[in-house]
């Protein structure tokens, strides 16, 4: 008992100290470990399960968008990252580095790919011809390595998952479509499967991606006001497509070049369903990528009766479709009530001897702790209707911090005041020049912006920073 | 039409050069490109497919007999990797090392995962305490890398994706289990799904895995008679336990070490697919991971009515659960009946104006070219008897080549004429020295053991290379 009690002892308070917090609910639900190279992380069972879920949705979400998986090499020759200087300039500052293959120095070192656009670029010189082998919607899901300085499991390691699409069409307009078509793919994965509201637009010039003419970005606001970029999705025009001589004969017969789009989203997402929706009692997942869905917990179960229908509970919601354990093990339930809150288990089934007297059992949901007794006649359109509430309960509740910590400056005093003293996002006018973002940042020890949304409202007339002419309205943060 | 033409014109004849043969397959089904960094490829999407297919498929196996997949990182830092001293001797030679990170070189080189046994030992010994933590049953989807010197596109390359089981188990005897259960797992994999039948058994010490007490493997035949290592699956006892002071609490309340395993199959599976079942017209592939299992080629589809018609058999066919695709493209049929062929389609659907009028329409079965006309009112139970019997056929024809390709060899002359004149395996008597394997070796150009089966014959008494008593039967051949 005394090792049972151990295993579930309370974690640091979210409010106390937030980064502790964080580490201890991704040790204690299990979810990543250290390992013994610097940055970089054991994803475990619990972790990993999650991320087969985010996979599937959103792998089923490209494929219905007409994109195609692919595989490209792990490395990059030095020669092939250097062809597009932005980029180059951008990534090789953090990569590492393959100097030796076998026992022998190899002639050129090889970069172990931060992101790959290089190399779909060396593919497409070779595939793409005329018109007709255009579009090409590709994808790929592999790990990248970015050789960080201070790193946090999931939010910022060395090596990390995720996805890469690598698209390349006829005409600019369809590349831009696509590069916003692929941000709104992950608006709505953020919003329909993680249960997570997100402000969305374009970065800045100075925030952009390395190589790209346009970067956009989605970014989900945390529990405690800090921003995360949350993905991305570049417009490239045909700046690679030059640098890598990728061409085509089009409708007209003549040759040209395609343009291009790339985006991503990575285990980085499970940072900030921690962050967003976890509470002091662990994690709290969104229904629909959470791996068990229903933890079934037998009460009393030594008595007659109790583990043969807490099993048939567990068989009808199989049945229906859903992730469901039956933790049957010789744990106390106190003790399996707090471990599967802990793993963030959106539902509970307890069922005990009275219960099954009753011909009822009790629904405890994690995000609100409330709890329900219900017909056992009526297990399975509850259970469904319950998962239902949770996603939109849980959505709305972030929803709101959002709003809450969302501000406006109409001044540099009210900027600097509200960075220094309420934590979330500020809505203020900009004049587009990159000198401001940097004065804002150093004065206020790292608020940035975040990007320009696609609707903006005029706040005021002038630079919040500088006072000339306004151009944009920017929402402006602090980011993990 | 003369680009199209081009883009389905022969590839070499199987019987004439095999080897030639094989890369024109890879490269007109579109499975896989060179990539600039040697012995890299760039898998494409139609290889792609079938790997996303072959993963789906095991991953279920892996999953029904109990295992969870985790994510492990991919560097081993060299003194990890030196902890196992069989271990590192059998794969440090073929490591890629990083030495820089970021513009610092590294105290330490990092090798890149040729194998992850190290790091799954670092990490169990952090996480296994008692025997209530014991089994743990892991596996990993990633890609490792092997420098190798010779390649060829999915049978060897310095890069490849594979799966990694890595168990641990309280005795000696459930991690035995695990071992031969997992092998079985790959064995039916092989038959139910890749309809490839192969010889099964123990690796000698010779051919084992560097580390393991013993390897098991499973070894299909090749349409020219050469094998493949198809999957390979080790019993490690407890010598990495030991060498990583892995250790838990017993029952009996003593430390003790567990017993482990691993297992592995990668993505030479499709070279192995390419290799037993494909023909001078392409590839040929079984139905249950063929990416698209139906092709619907419209024929006059500019007539009134055919392309609706072609329109709603693969909507049936989509609504049945198959992968299909109808091509409407203006290509001419014939052109799409050669390309289809190429990328292995197992069914073809013609749908032209006369079948329409006799309310049938045409199947062609890609393993046998056999044409069948079927009424448009049992189009959906003969797809699918027709599938069944496709994979049935595919696997017959596989099983009827590694039997007539199985020769047994008496004696030392015997096994030498076998060995120049009849590609395939030999079943011989062995001594159980390795020094005649060695000189079998040498004496046939490449002859290896495969491996001894579960069952014996009982051939002779006496070694087919030495004269000395035989200890076991073994099956020998050559191997990509």
């Amino acid at each position: 008992m005394a090792q049972q009690k151990k295993l579930v002892e309370a974690i640091t308070s979210r409010d106390e100290d937030f980064a502790k917090w964080y580490t201890d609910i991704v040790k204690k639900a299990e979810l990543a470990d250290y390992s013994g190279i610097k940055g970089c992380m054991v994803i475990r069972p619990h972790g990993y399960a999650i991320w087969e879920n985010i996979q599937k949705d959103l792998d089923e979400r490209f494929k219905k968008t007409g994109h195609e998986n692919v595989y490209m090499p792990m490395f990059i020759p030095e020669s092939l990252l250097q062809k597009e200087k932005d980029h180059v300039e951008g990534f090789a500052p953090e990569c590492a580095w393959v100097t030796v293959g076998g026992s022998e120095k190899l002639n050129e070192r090889l970069a172990i790919r931060p992101t790959s656009e290089t190399l779909f670029c060396e593919h497409f010189a070779k595939v793409i011809n005329s018109y007709r082998d255009l579009p090409k919607l590709y994808n790929q899901w592999c790990s990248v390595v970015r050789w960080e300085k201070t790193t946090r499991p999931f939010l910022r390691t060395s090596e990390f998952l995720w996805q890469e699409g690598h698209t390349m069409h006829e005409t600019e307009q369809e590349a831009q479509e696509e590069t916003l078509q692929m941000l709104q793919v992950y608006t709505d994965f953020y919003k329909e499967t993680l249960a997570i509201p997100a402000v969305t637009g374009r970065k800045t010039e100075k925030e952009k991606f390395a190589g790209a003419v346009a970067t956009y970005t989605i970014e989900p606001m945390m529990h405690n006001g800090v921003a995360l970029q949350g993905g991305t999705s570049h417009f490239f025009g045909d700046g690679f497509a030059r640098s890598f001589d990728i061409t085509f004969t089009g409708r007209d017969n003549k040759l040209q070049y395609p343009f291009q789009t790339s985006w991503g989203v990575s285990t980085r997402m499970i940072g900030a369903l921690i962050m967003v929706h976890s509470d002091d009692d662990g994690l709290v997942l969104p229904p629909k990528i959470a791996p068990i869905q229903v933890a079934v917990i037998p009460v009393a179960q030594k008595k007659e009766g109790v583990l043969e229908k807490a099993g048939e509970l567990k068989d009808r919601l199989l049945e229906i479709g859903l992730r469901v354990k039956l933790d049957d093990s010789d744990k106390a339930p106190g003790w399996k009530f707090s471990q599967y809150e802990m793993l963030g288990v959106p539902i509970r089934v307890e069922i005990g001897p009275k219960d099954i007297e009753k011909n009822q059992c009790v629904l405890v949901r994690r995000d609100t702790r409330e709890k329900t007794f219900v017909s056992l006649d009526k297990l399975e359109e509850t259970v469904q209707e319950l998962l239902a509430d949770i996603h939109e309960s849980m959505y709305n509740a972030a929803l709101q911090n959002l709003h809450e910590k969302t501000f406006v400056a109409h001044t540099h005093e009210e900027f600097l005041d509200i960075a220094e003293n309420k934590p979330g996002f500020i809505k203020a006018m900009w004049c587009g020049d990159s000198a401001c973002e940097d004065q804002l940042k150093d004065e206020t020890g790292g608020v940035k912006s975040r990007c320009i949304p696609f609707v903006e409202e005029q706040l005021s007339d002038t630079c919040v920073c500088c006072g000339k002419p306004a151009k944009h309205m920017v929402y402006w943060g602090k980011q993990y």
